[in-house]
């Protein structure tokens, strides 16, 4: 009898902790329970479903995330230009003219409108006066420092500090099922690539961007990559896809946006055959983080809100599908 | 006594069986024993042993392979420009002006001769010609189909298959050492990806090449991505090392290359700190392959065998270094 009792508590051991183990811990804790958390766990069993007819290889679990207002914020302004603020600031004393002469008199007076004011042509001017002439491993060390000393107006922590604790387990989740995540982003190569990997796990061959031009160099024998004051490519809007398809080469089955500059890049793998997945991060969030979509001068949303459900694209309210935003 | 013997067998076995363990079946079996081998296995043996000054972690183990002339063979032509010439041939009763036309006449009559003399115009107006005006995954498909039954005027085998077997076995034990393999070539992205993944293990996102110019539309409700007829970027010389920033952004710490537009990357790669690997496949075997490299027009090696040795590169010979040339 005794003997009996003991089997059955085996039994019942060995069943509850295979039911554990097959559940495990929940993989996206900072997302409460809702039609956004359940979307995302649902495509991912379901791709990684061996057998099924929605299984995907895992060559083929490739997910692309926007950046600026997908995985970090990027209000008052785009962390990168108020960088450009902070490296125009610091270059100052070496450009008197820079006093009367705009993009940088804007800038050097921290007139984030008088900036905007000067247009894509302006702001152009203030990232080739900041991002160019140097190697691109001098340009990331100046961002690292940047990042280790700057704060946040609103936060007052470092911007690095400023990304979505949900994305973060997100991110984390969709590696662990196989898949392989990059980051597309109308934000610089270079300027990621100096922080992504050790905040995000994504290592600088993952990351997708703008670019200016380089060329090659050898210097008293010493062979160099410069940065050059040109544009070479604008990874935004229907750049994505092709940004995707130039350094991807593979049509990613997950997507993951919050503007209208991510529309391109949605459309474009929620197309595919078989399963997809298309998320939007919704900024309404005004308490813990900002809320802006349709008339915001930044990540601009209103294409996306209008036609992103008809299409079978998830918007997450940060407000209502956040438990926590950021990391504590 | 017999307990003893048993013991000092059981240890003689233990010891003999760790040491095959350790050292394991030969991984290049089709490298020659020599300076080559010898190079490649210390020096993967010491990135790899951790705690010592040479170690490597393995997100920095980045290895940069050219295709053309170091995978596979590039003679009589580079075998994308033979692809070309035989589109131009499918695609000519479309065209009844090609047949007076340069540099389709030349491409029609297989004259490399007349084609050549077209200068670099003429090879990039067959180019756009033949590799434009579809979508990459269309493009890729005809790639396919040519590789299924387009055969070698010397080996009559398809081109694929004249890949250099020690190569492979060398793009194999490196990935088993945890090195991320990519190929670096002045090739067309789109033309290696439709195969290279198959034939070296290599995925389309680590196929760095030249590129055309590409498009995003929205045709009849169906997205997609549309190659055009206009020159990218040329991943070759002195842009090897400007395509490795922009899409590994980690600069490699082994090259392989041939010919002198391999000069470059093995500069780049080599002049960095700590422990590096740069190799020059020389092609010197006129029996099993070809030889060919100061004077070739196609896969030029001079500076590569002049300056090579003394910035410390390995030169391969192919007709010593190398048992067997081609898969069987």
């Amino acid at each position: 009898m005794f003997r009996k009792m003991l089997q059955g508590l085996v039994l019942c051991l060995a069943l509850s902790t295979g039911i554990a183990l097959a559940q495990g811990p929940d993989p996206l804790p900072s997302w409460n329970e809702g039609p956004a958390k359940a979307r995302i766990l649902a495509f991912v069993q379901a791709v990684t479903a061996a057998g099924t007819k929605d299984f995907i290889a895992e060559p083929d679990r490739i997910a692309v995330f926007d950046n600026d207002g997908t995985l970090w914020s990027e209000q008052p302004a785009y962390f990168q230009l108020l960088f450009a603020i902070d490296r125009v600031k610091a270059l100052a004393p070496a450009h008197p003219e820079w006093k009367t002469q705009q993009p940088f008199k804007a800038a050097l007076e921290g007139d984030l409108k008088a900036l905007a004011a000067t247009g894509e042509k302006g702001l152009l001017t203030l990232v080739m006066a900041t991002h160019a002439g140097m190697t691109p491993e001098a340009f990331r060390k100046i961002v690292r420092d940047w990042l280790a000393t700057a704060r946040h107006p609103k936060f007052h922590r470092p911007y690095n500090e400023l990304v979505f604790q949900p994305m973060l387990e997100l991110l984390k989740y969709l590696r662990a099922n196989g898949f392989t995540t990059f980051i597309v982003s109308g934000g610089g190569v270079e300027f990621m690539r100096a922080w992504v990997e050790e905040t995000y796990g994504i290592p600088p061959q993952q990351v997708v961007g703008s670019t200016i031009k380089t060329k090659y160099e050898v210097r008293d024998g010493v062979p160099r990559i410069v940065r050059l004051p040109q544009v070479n490519f604008i990874d935004d809007g229907p750049g994505k896809p092709v940004g995707i398809n130039q350094f991807i080469g593979r049509r990613p089955v997950a997507a993951f946006g919050n503007s209208d500059g991510d529309f391109q890049m949605l459309e474009w793998v929620t197309a595919g055959d078989g399963p997809r997945l298309g998320l939007i991060v919704h900024h309404d969030d005004a308490e813990r983080e900002f809320a802006y979509d349709r008339k915001s001068a930044i990540g601009k949303l209103a294409r996306g809100l209008d036609e992103g459900p008809r299409r079978g694209w998830t918007i997450v309210s940060m407000k209502a599908d956040w438990k926590q935003v950021y990391p504590r």
